[in-house]
């Protein structure tokens, strides 16, 4: 799927939807197996029930490879489940020298098919160019995370502008609007404002709506640009909507919920 | 392995190497299966060939990961095959929100056994501290890495000090030097007297040595501290020191001569 489908889907759909495949044994409702086929049974009902309001999906790598090469192949099986309709996410966080760069880039693009993949920003150009190479394919970087830990560095007091305007800035002169986008942590709506300022045309993907504090219409409100420009991400809120048997209704009612709460700024695209 | 025994292994094997297992498929010598089996049979014989002078080995993730679940599988029966007297490190330049880094720790220090794994800082404390809570490992943090993009932002002209000094003096006080290490590239030796100076005590994983230009020698002499704290690593100038039949031979020779140039240096502690 490239950017433009995406904003057709976008628009189709009325939904800025993405859904978080975190998925964990522990958390796996009572009736599924305690085990990686019972994660994939999990994630198979979980995108069925959802894939009417969402417009991505994204597997966080991490919880599949606690599980190790098992692990590695619920991830893969997952990723043939998500539809061609919708964006497949490899949310990763990857990045090393230009020649392992290319390695993580053929692992998720090639050998998975993923359409986009989260890169780190830390080792620059050599490091992100690799994965803009692949044609079709979309890389999506770090800018301006939601967890407390980003005034360490991102936006440490010492540095004037901040760390995360000088990625945006210089970062996004390495790839077009059709080929990257970046990570903004939706706990800082208020913050979108400066990023639209050195990213007007460049898609989002925001997590942290739902379980990490932040709020879906201000998230619009601040970030939207004329292509819709947003992919926000929802994972505990949907996936863990209820811990019984009835989870993929409940996860439904749940993605249809913040999907609506999305529309109506949808519907001035 | 912690810190201590490894630094009786750099005294008793009178060097500080660390060898790189990138192993590629398309490299392989003539004899081995062109496959992931293949991968196995290499490192096994590298490993066996080249322990005698290392103190570590340094798996790539990205490497294995390009091959899916069976790479990954490899990555597993790999780090079964490095001996309990090296340091075992996964290369994994991992980092996420807190949640998502304990799974990450836990895939490589739990499911794995590694003894150590590096770490991306762009996420600050709570992406690094997850990993820090294990107790007898490792964590090796990016701080100025050896490809020409770490002058984007780790060295940007813009910021001063320059970001890679503020990551080392606020992370090296999240871990002490039994918990925590930091990968300094060796194509900048006339930087490490830099980096002595904010991290006197920390061992330093030291990347591009031989491939990528760095001098073991000028590493030692602006590098060590008291502990030795150095590990120098050479990956595609050991491991493909021959492309023939020789190859494990080839990459003993090399790996003698990579310990033979610190060996002086190791004899002072």
């Amino acid at each position: 799927m490239n950017v433009s489908q995406l904003v057709n889907q976008i628009k189709k759909k009325k939904s800025f939807l993405c859904v978080g495949l975190d998925t964990d044994i522990s958390k796996l409702p009572d009736g599924l197996s305690k085990d990686t086929d019972g994660i994939l049974a999990f994630n198979k009902e979980i995108i069925q029930a959802t894939q009417d309001y969402a417009v991505a999906y994204k597997i966080n790598t991490a919880f599949y490879e606690q599980y190790g090469s098992k692990g590695w192949e619920v991830l893969e099986k997952t990723k043939d489940l998500i539809p061609n309709h919708t964006l497949s996410i490899a949310d990763a966080k990857r990045g090393d020298i230009g020649n392992t760069s290319t390695m993580y880039a053929k692992a998720f693009f090639e050998n998975m098919d993923f359409d986009a993949i989260t890169v780190a920003p830390y080792m620059g150009y050599d490091s992100v160019e690799p994965f803009l190479k692949f044609e079709n394919k979309i890389t999506i970087v770090l800018g301006l995370t939601s967890n407390a830990g980003s005034s360490d560095f991102q936006t440490n007091e010492k540095y004037n502008p901040p760390l995360y305007k000088t990625v945006l800035e210089r970062i996004s002169k390495w790839g077009s609007p059709d080929n990257l986008m970046f990570v903004i942590g939706a706990t800082k709506a208020d913050a979108l404002g400066e990023v639209r300022k050195i990213v007007p045309n460049h898609f989002l993907l925001i997590p942290g709506v739902g379980a990490q504090g932040g709020n879906a219409g201000d998230v619009c409100s601040y970030g939207m640009n004329s292509m819709g420009g947003l992919l926000i991400n929802s994972s505990r809120g949907i996936i863990y909507a209820s811990s019984e048997s009835d989870f993929a209704n409940a996860a439904h009612l749940k993605a249809k919920e913040l999907a609506e709460q999305t529309s109506p700024f949808v519907d001035r695209l």
